[in-house]
Order: C-alpha cells, then structure tokens, then sequence
C-alpha cells in the first residue's frame, strides 16, 4: 500500500481529553508508517488547512506526543469555523484540495462535536464530489454529551467526574456553614441545549435528602415558584440548600434565565450569569444568604480530574479513526457503544457520518425525575460509569505537567488563501 | 496527672484541610488518653459549647477519625459568631464555665481564623478572669493566609494549588480557542482584603508571557484604564488575555469593583461577581469575546486537589495544639516557621495568641510587581513550596470518599440557652 500524509485538526470548545483523542491518532498513524506517512496538525483547526497553516507533528518527540494524554485543551488550536456548502462555496473547497494535494494528505481526522461533524461530512464529499481521493474520519468530543448514537461523547465523562465531585465538595462546605451563614449554594454548569451535565451534579448525592437538593435542566421549563418552593422546603428540612443549574436553562417561552445577548460564531447565544440571577431571585422571595459559583471553562479543562474511563474512551476514538481510514471507510466517526451495563464494558464501532452530524441528543425525560429537579436512578445507571476511575496528570512542582510541543510549521508551497 | 475533657470546635468560613487539622487534634488527644479522656466536638463552633450541643467524638472509630484527613469543610459544623468581651457578657462565659464544669472539660482548641482566635484569646481569660482551668490553644485555619506570626496558613496552601491549577488549565483552554472565540478570561477567586489567593494564581505562569497575563489585587488600586492598557496589549502579543482578580479589587476609594451590599455576620461585606464585572468593562472598552468563572466555595472545598504540604501542615497543628495544651501553655497558637527555603523546610512552634487575634496579614508590596500586575520572584519562592505534592483522597464509585461521622450527641446536663 502506498504511503500518503494525514491531517488531524481539533475544532469547536476544547475539552480535558481532546488532546488523549490527538495522542490516540498520532500513535496509531506513528504504527502504521508503512501506510502514513507524516501526520500534519491543522493549526486552529479547519482554519489551518484552508490558509496552509500545519503543523509537523512528525517532529514531536515520542514523549511529546504521550503528554498529550494528560493535557488538557486543544493543542493544536481549536476553532469555531463552520465550513459552507460545497454547490455554493466551492473555492473553499477548492482550496483544501489544493492544500491537500500540496502535502500529499489522503488522510482526514477532524476532531470535534456536531457541528465540527458537519464540517467533517462535507470534507468527506471531497472524494465523491471533486474527485480528490480523501478518507475522512470525525473523531467524537464534546463536553456537552451531545453527540447522536455514541452512547457517549468523549469529553462528558471527565467533564461530569469533576461537576459531581466539586458538588460533593462544596455542598459539604454550605453544611458546615448553614447554621450561621450561607443557606443556599448555586452552581451554574454547562449545557447549553441538554442537561447532561447538570445531571452529573445529581451524581453527588447517593442517599435519600443528600445534596443537591435541586438540579434544573433546560429540558424543564423554569417555574420561579416551583423552584422558591423546593428551595425553601430544603432549607426548613436539612438547614441548607445546594443547586446546579444548566447555563441553559429557561422559562417556559423559551428565553434563558439569564442572556448575556451575545452570540458566537456559529450563532449560538453566549450565555453565563444564571447562578446570579438564581441566587437574587432566592435572595428577592426567601432572603436567605447565598453563595454562587460559575465553573466555566474551569469544569471542561481539569484534566487533573479526569475520568480515566474518558481518558481510556478519548484515546480509542482516535486510534480506532486512524483504523477506519487505513480501512477506507470514509465519512464514519468512532462511535462509542455500552456492551454491559453492568460490570460497565464498551466497544468502538463506525457510525456513519451523515446520521451525526447537526443532530443533538437531549436528556431523555425518564432520566429526569417526574417533579422535574433530579436524576432519576436510570439516569444515574447511566451516567456512573462515565466517571469512574481516575487518572491523575504527573505533577511537577506542584502543578500538572502539560505537553509541550515544538510546533514546527511546515514550509508553505501555495499562495495567500483568505478566509 | 488527672484525667479531663477536651472540646474540639471548628470556627468561620472551612477549608479543604480543617479537617486534617481535626484529625490532628483527636488523634493527638487519642494517644495521650491518660491525660485526655473523651473529646467533645461543638456542634457548629462555639455556639455548640454555649449550647451544650456536643458531640462525643470518643464514640466514632478510628477508621473514621483518619478519614477526616481527607475530608474537606467542617466535619461537626462550623460558625460565624464572635464572643463580646468578658466585661460586657459575663453571662455568655459563666455560661462557658458551666458547660465546661458539667463535662468536666479542661482542653479546649479551637480551629479558626482571625475572628476566631479573638474569641480563643477571650476563652482562654476565663482561667486568669474567672478562676476555671482551662487550657486554650487556637488551631491556625484561613484559605486567606492572612493569619499573622505563622508562616503561612493551614488551608490556604490548597486553595493556592487549586488556583494556580484552574488557571493553569483555563489558560490552555483559551489558548486553544482564542484565534476564532474567546480572547479574555477572567477568574474571580477569594481573598476579601489579602491578594494571597490571586497571588497563587500567578504561579501558573512560568515563563516569560505565560497566563495569567493580569493579576488584579486588593492591595493595588484598580485603574481601569491602565487594566484595559494591559489586557489590549496581551491580546495584541500572545492573541488572549488570562486575568486572576480577586474578590476584594477596589477602586482607589476603597469601593469593590462589584459590591453585593449584603454583610456577613461578622459584618464585613459579602462580596462577589467582580468576574462578570469586569467582564463587562472590557466587553465595553475594548470588545473582545469573553468567558468568566467565579470560583467561590469550589476552591475552598476542593479536597481532591490538596496540597500535601498543606494537609501535612494541617495535621501538624492540630497535633501541636494538644502538647502544647498538655504542656499547660493557655493562650497559644502553634504557628508554621519556615526553617528552610530551599529545601523548603518547616516546623510548628508555640505563638501567643493575644498577638495573633485581629491581625490581617497583607501581602508585603515587594510580593507585587512594579506593574502592580503580577508577581515577584520573591513572592514566588515564598509561595511555590505552600503547594508541593498531591494527597488525592480514595475514591469510590468515582467519588471522592469522605469521612462519616455518627455524631452521636452528649446527654444534656443542663438547662437551655439562647444564643
């Protein structure tokens, strides 16, 4: 078999684990040197092979490329750049072809959520559509949980992993200090459309009135007086109250509790400051004393708490991507599937493309619990395994040691592209 | 020597090590059972003695009492209520006097920061005032790191690593984004007059033009215009811009950037949501894409990411207060001193308490840069060895495993008081 070059990207909002998924490709594309030759990373993405920008990953050291499985972020630079048609943005796809062939890449492994599998599934038409011979692979990664048919998303479980423990954590905190302080404790998570992680809050507590008392999800429509009731109650039985709230969540019309009014670059709303609001509104109709907490991007990139089943799962999505390539199976993506349930056992199986991409899969209701404000034990069946295990980064110096890499650009051989 | 009581109480806002410090104490108190007979915990601070709700610590195992190690917040309930002088309140200590007689108690410790070594300094007047015997020694405990005489607080060296973590991972995160998305983060973190926690998100940054590119202290005016000079210029070098600011940033005339205007009940402001604030300033000024994480009590709690130095010391302290309590030294606080910088090397020693109660610690203006932006070296040789090495808790079912006490409450002797 003849040998040709891979291009790897990462795109859309990073997670713990993406780079285990880049440490997974590059290792598998570094065994299979009969076939695959250098592997070129996009920098920033898509962006990197549209303006020529790649990365030689071929002269990364061994140890360099294993460090990815303990750093957070994405590496290479990530991207939110959703490609157009190709009927009526052609030149951009144009563009990649000439790059492609420039560098002699057949090989394409982009590495992102649902809209990033868009992006993948019309650079897989390359080969169908304008003829150049291009295997295309979207390796799944979202902290969102998001992703259709794989029963998860890489990125969830560490993701999950670290809002139940910081819930355990701090809800510990408010019960130390509810008897002459703070009453009530709210923190806000991702999950802009789905509830996935909000639900893993709902991990922390194992036993009947343990916290949190409340998780609301943007699959329930929020009802102020439903929720002050709820709270209150919390309050009068176990002296406090801890919610984790969905950055999604909103009323029944559809607005989200708090908008920010900004939107990102794939039109998305950008949202943040529910916890706010939630804790003045407690503040407004109980007047009891609150604190809140916002993770943020905190929540997607402590790798230092990753689940190592998510470690374990991110990396054989891209080792199993470079697999399906060498097999020729184009415009697949490395899905995950749940073999047993218990003791929890998975697989990677191809699912294709076209059945992934711009799709979104919400909490099914019976995860969420009939009064709308915790998981249900299904849901937690579910979701437990996802966090299980862990695998701490080394430590130098007492901070996480984090790859770094050389980053040597490849020699550009076309014009300027502007995108 | 006759065999007495001790009451053990944990005192204002907790930590991810108080409990360390609790192990301490009970373990020391186990081992020197001649002297020691049963430990009474308060149930929440000092009002469990005012109200003679104790719990007998002599009933729970071993097993659990070591688990309390690695159990972060305050395991028997902490409190913000501060002793009125003995002149004023007589009634509050002869009160004291009369729970203390009941339970024959002789050794009392308690485990706080500044507000609560005042109110061990006015218990410990109760042997010279009032005739009782007590014995009683201070457990040094901030996340603040504010304590005077002591090295450095027990508490804080786990928040600090836990900061400088966060800002480690973010800024990876933002790194990866920032060519398409968002170019500024910024992470509120505690501290409501001390800089030491933003301080500690300095350690992230390494090198030369590492994150965070701003750190913003309440021991340096806010200047708006010069912040938005600075931000502009790490957008413009590096292509984002990573800012720790602490919760206590203020303006010249000493207004916090984002005051809540409710009190605690110690009667300093609550403060909080300088993050988005500040968010917004820049999102005005200058119109870059931004995220914000507001820290809170997830950074105080956060067990599963101790310094093990920190739980060393916590450990340490407690066991300290007990010999120096068996040695007869009322009055006292053991504090950390720095024997050694490079190796860093410690030991406890016995500091007296009527120099320690009501005293904030700053940080030293040479711990600043000239910028006001940053930190020294200096400040990072005092710092770095306050977060070496990881004492990960066991986990369980991908939970951290935390201690559970059974409580179980002392018969009441006496009749009811209100507080």
């Amino acid at each position: 078999m003849a040998q040709h070059n891979a291009f790897y990207a990462q795109s859309g909002g990073v997670t713990a684990v993406i780079n285990a998924s880049a440490c997974g490709v590059i290792e598998a594309c570094r065994k299979h040197s009969d076939q695959i030759g250098k592997v070129y990373a996009g920098h920033n993405g898509i962006i990197g092979a549209l303006t020529e920008d790649l990365i030689d990953v071929s002269q990364e050291s061994d140890e360099a490329i294993a460090a990815l499985r303990h750093t957070p972020a994405g590496a290479f630079g990530s991207c939110r750049y959703k490609l157009k048609d190709i009927e009526t943005h052609r030149a951009q796809y144009e563009r990649l072809i000439e790059v492609f062939k420039a560098h002699d890449i057949r090989y394409f492994f982009y590495n992102g959520g649902g809209d990033s599998a868009d992006t993948c599934l019309k650079v897989s038409q390359l080969s169908e559509k304008m003829g150049y011979p291009l295997t295309a692979i979207h390796v799944p990664k979202t902290v969102d949980n998001d992703l259709p048919i794989t029963d998860n998303s890489p990125g969830f479980g560490s993701v999950a992993k670290y809002i139940a423990t910081s819930t355990l954590e701090a809800s510990l905190d408010i019960a130390s200090m509810s008897a002459t302080s703070t009453k009530v404790f709210v923190l806000e998570v991702m999950g802009r459309h789905a509830g996935w992680i909000a639900a893993a809050g709902g991990l922390a507590g194992q036993g009947e009135g343990d916290p949190p008392h409340l998780v609301i999800f943007p699959e329930v429509h929020f009802d102020r007086e439903a929720v002050m009731a709820r709270v209150q109650e919390s309050v009068q039985e176990y002296g406090y109250c801890v919610i984790v709230v969905s950055e999604g969540a909103r009323y029944e019309d559809g607005t989200f509790l708090a908008d920010s009014g900004n939107t990102d670059a794939f039109g998305h709303r950008q949202l943040g400051g529910v916890a706010p609001t939630l804790a003045g509104m407690i503040k407004q109709d109980l007047g009891y004393k609150y604190h809140w907490a916002v993770a943020d991007y905190l929540q997607r990139a402590a790798r230092h708490l990753a689940s190592r089943t998510d470690v374990e799962q991110a990396y054989a999505v891209g080792e199993k991507a470079v697999e399906l390539a060498l097999d020729g199976q184009n415009a697949q993506m490395p899905a995950i599937k749940r073999t047993s349930e218990d003791p929890y056992a998975w697989s990677v199986e191809p699912a294709p493309l076209a059945e992934v991409a711009n799709q979104e899969k919400f909490m099914p209701r019976h995860f969420i619990r009939e009064d709308g404000f915790g998981i249900t034990e299904e849901c937690r069946r579910y979701l437990s395994p996802l966090i299980q295990g862990e695998d701490f980064p080394p430590f130098d110096n007492g901070l996480p040691r984090v790859a770094r890499l050389a980053k040597h650009r490849v020699e550009r051989k076309l014009p300027e592209f502007k995108i």
